[in-house]
């Protein structure tokens, strides 16, 4: 008997999309004289589908799509994921369609709530056993989190006598969660001594990436298989003793990278972008940026310009140049003098016996902004924004000026850890894409005389592991001091964090690789009188 | 017997800050003979704390400030709400203070999260009686949601033999929710023949607002006390007989106007401004706004700045010189023309061949936004934003052009209520603050030669109840049709208000005065397949 692992790729609220996706999967594994097709959790809406669940219009067409569904499954039974509805309580449920019928409803049971997960707002726990007789086996079904707990339903199935278990996720990807995921399945396959199929969703969804990588375990915890990362894939499994297929696994470096590469394609595609626009500083942030943009699109959707200022070393459009000739990118230029020098015109009343300060600093970067977004305006190509995590944190960075865009790229990657990607890249390619003066130049914002991140910043070597402490895991200033670094710098390093809250809030979507990116899965008040 | 309702404003965050407020305000208990004094939820952190109960830094704060207050009750009780931890668990908990000594806690059972609340994100239910003996009393505590649902603890508080329920809430305002609350309390007061005290937060905290109105209820189901609106009130009661104080109630147009002026406040001053200051364009957001601006903080702390461009109108710059005459605000003109000009050579080769279009529009509200920033920049002033409810919805609005600023002051009012609220404010200053010509004319954006709103949307008067409608109320498209509207405006404000979801996305926190704002409470997916 052959169980396919469907690992497919939805959009969000595109449920017609969403089943045509469904029923070709269901008529593949027909041909290829698949028993049983599993496809992940919410496939019929995409993951995570948040307030459209309000909607009445939007949970109705789901529940006709899984009807629609049910009467494609001739010969071929199906495990589908959906919004279930009785008396207008939800359910984050699972579909068993076999001989054009529905033939049971699995309720997810333990809903998470909490990071990014907001399930409980919408969804009400399930309370009845996840047994099914389907193509011929009785299967155990549960749903993501259900096996993440310890008392999960596993073992109460296994006494209902399965045979096989099967959890269907939409399991967001953060760098190394892959080892976690291993080390459960495997985990639970061994408590129960149960052969587990794992299936995952893939693709991007504004900022969370869904990175596949199902995974079916024998019940003595040996891994039988395992689908591609960062790709759809459809898996076949004709017993659980033997080993089925399993993919090459990918460092943390790589892995961020292709989470980067679907983030990007996902969101310009699944958006109806033709094309996408950044600006070109001569920097390595930008020139990571634009590298990421071409391998997830390709050269002739990514177009870069750059806007020197007065305050720009001539290596600021040289190097950009190169690095556009290096990916063939289309590069313009537009320098922002001229424009500059009309704005302090124009506020010369107002900033009369002042000095120059962050205020004439932002009015270049806005203009910059202006430039990017009227371009985007005229022809409809996405704004990336190019900031990385370690300026974003401490809010080294222009609201409304490089902060502009529709993507943050690399907004949950640190400054250190861009270099790291950088040099990747370069390996990868095995030529020079990112240009080694880019590489090597000293970071700076190049909006004054001279200006180096160093002169307000800590080195980046010491700032981003203070950050990692305090944003990503929530430590106090004296467990981060109690970590060896210096009381003063870590105090600096907190204000600037805690400061910088409203840029936040007004940031473009970001691409989360890391446990805790800015976004969804961290909700910080704005107005907040707390003070480590 | 005297109890108080110590209907305070505090600050989330600022633990030391609430702490104070705490204290003095049972000291003042102590010097009026006050047995009991009462604090609403939350009290200790400001609610909602949000992400900062990750912090472990933080829970332990607020337990250390539980026990300075407790060793306060010298001869005064005091029920105050805090977080209690226990091994890691946190509950949204009321401290019962007595004799300097904490005498018992109860854990609220009834833990929302739908609309803004996402209280199962940190909190365990609690499972222990709120059934307490102080100030010589047998009372019953419940914590805000505990007494919204139909299974709700007070019929056993009622069993354990209580003589008095005392529910401390943070619930946010929405203009009507008064009404719901009063009928909501005497009920449960008929239901249980029990005496209720009912204390609510007051104060803005970033885009909820929280009204205040605590009440005492006899058994019999009769109002005895309602507390101020929008302001901080030291209500005693010293029986479930008699009126102790009735406050007047408000009609919905003051309301929103008193929540958007305490809203104002609270941003401006919990953050630290000293002023702020917005684009004047003679049209009636921006006066209203201004005008609520100046109520909220006076005149001294608000700044307008007049930014016209070729295409606006001459009373543009005059009729915002007259509304700042009325208001007693400074009141400056910097001209974009040239730095408009500046703008189009430095775009001559990327814009060669196109016609005017959005993008021209975009490039002037964006100088506004720049101008408007660089000021804010230069000399700390918060920028306010003045766009409506209706434009907000449906997109016509520059993101990092009038979209730029901190507060979104009327972002949650429709249009025809925007009117409403300046003839209201007229009508309560018994004279024409906002002038009539800026009440009067017809709505533009002049961004181009004779642009109306009304060339690209439907009249608001129609416009605005299909939003209220689509946004507020999640009705289909075949619903709002079967109201009486024309199918193609319908869809076509559909798709203009899910095409726009990019823009809320990085707008300003605005302030909430209906059930369904733009922000914490409505949470759609940008990447979103979903037609209705």
């Amino acid at each position: 008997m052959k169980i396919a692992l469907a690992q497919i790729n939805p959009t969000v609220g595109d449920i017609q999309r969403n089943k045509n996706k469904i029923i070709e999967n269901l008529n593949r594994a027909r041909k290829e004289n698949v028993s049983l097709v599993i496809f992940p959790e919410l496939v019929v809406t995409g993951y995570p589908p948040k307030d459209l669940l309000l909607k009445k219009s939007f949970v109705k067409a789901n529940k006709e799509a899984v009807k629609e569904i049910a009467r494609m499954t001739t010969g071929t039974a199906a495990i589908v994921g959906f919004v279930d509805e009785n008396k207008g309580v939800l359910h984050n449920a699972a579909a068993v369609l076999e001989n054009e019928e529905l033939k049971g409803v699995y309720h997810k049971k333990h809903l998470p709530n909490y990071d990014v997960f907001d399930e409980k707002r919408y969804f009400a726990p399930g309370s009845t056993s996840g047994s099914f007789f389907v193509a011929g086996k009785k299967v155990g079904i549960t749903i993501c989190e259900d096996i993440w707990v310890e008392n999960n339903p596993l073992p109460g199935l296994k006494k209902e006598g399965v045979e096989l278990t099967i959890n269907i996720s939409g399991s967001p990807f953060h760098a190394g969660k892959r080892m976690l995921r291993e080390e459960l399945i495997k985990k639970r396959a061994l408590e129960n001594n149960l052969p587990m199929i794992y299936l995952n969703i893939i693709g991007g969804q504004d900022d969370l990436i869904f990175d596949g990588r199902s995974y079916v375990f024998s019940k003595k915890g040996e891994i039988l298989a395992r689908a591609k990362s960062f790709e759809e894939d459809f898996l076949i499994i004709s017993d659980f003793e033997n080993i089925a297929r399993i993919e090459r696994e990918q460092e943390v470096i790589e892995e961020i990278y292709q989470a980067i590469i679907l983030g990007i394609r996902d969101y310009v595609f699944k958006n109806g972008f033709k094309k996408v626009i950044l600006g070109l500083s001569g920097g390595i942030d930008s020139a990571v940026t634009a590298t990421l943009a071409v391998h997830a699109l390709g050269a002739d959707k990514v177009e870069g310009i750059t806007m020197p200022s007065e305050f720009s070393s001539s290596g600021s459009v040289d190097d950009s140049v190169q690095l556009a000739k290096n990916l063939g990118i289309k590069c313009e230029t537009v320098a922002i003098k001229e424009i500059y020098q009309s704005y302090l015109k124009g506020l010369h009343q107002q900033f009369n016996g002042t000095f120059f300060n962050v205020a004439e600093e932002n009015v270049q970067a806005r203009i910059r902004g202006n430039l990017l977004m009227a371009v985007s305006n005229k022809f409809g190509h996405l704004v990336l924004t190019t900031g990385n995590k370690s300026e974003l944190s401490v809010g080294y960075a222009t609201l409304y000026g490089d902060m502009s865009g529709g993507l943050a790229v690399i907004s949950d990657i640190f400054k250190v850890k861009v270099y790291e990607l950088a040099n990747f890249i370069n390996e990868r390619e095995e030529k020079e894409v990112i240009p080694k003066e880019i590489i090597d130049k000293e970071p700076s914002a190049e909006l004054r005389d001279n200006q180096k991140d160093s002169d307000s910043l800590p080195p980046y070597p010491v700032l981003d592991p203070i950050l990692q402490a305090y944003v990503e895991e929530d430590k106090s200033k004296e467990e981060i001091i109690a970590l060896g670094f210096n009381a003063e710098t870590v105090a600096k390093v907190i204000k600037l964090v805690d400061r910088s809250e409203y840029k936040r809030n007004q940031a473009a979507l970001g691409i989360r690789v890391t446990p805790r990116a800015f976004g969804s899965g961290r909700r910080i008040p704005i107005t907040n009188g707390w003070r480590e």
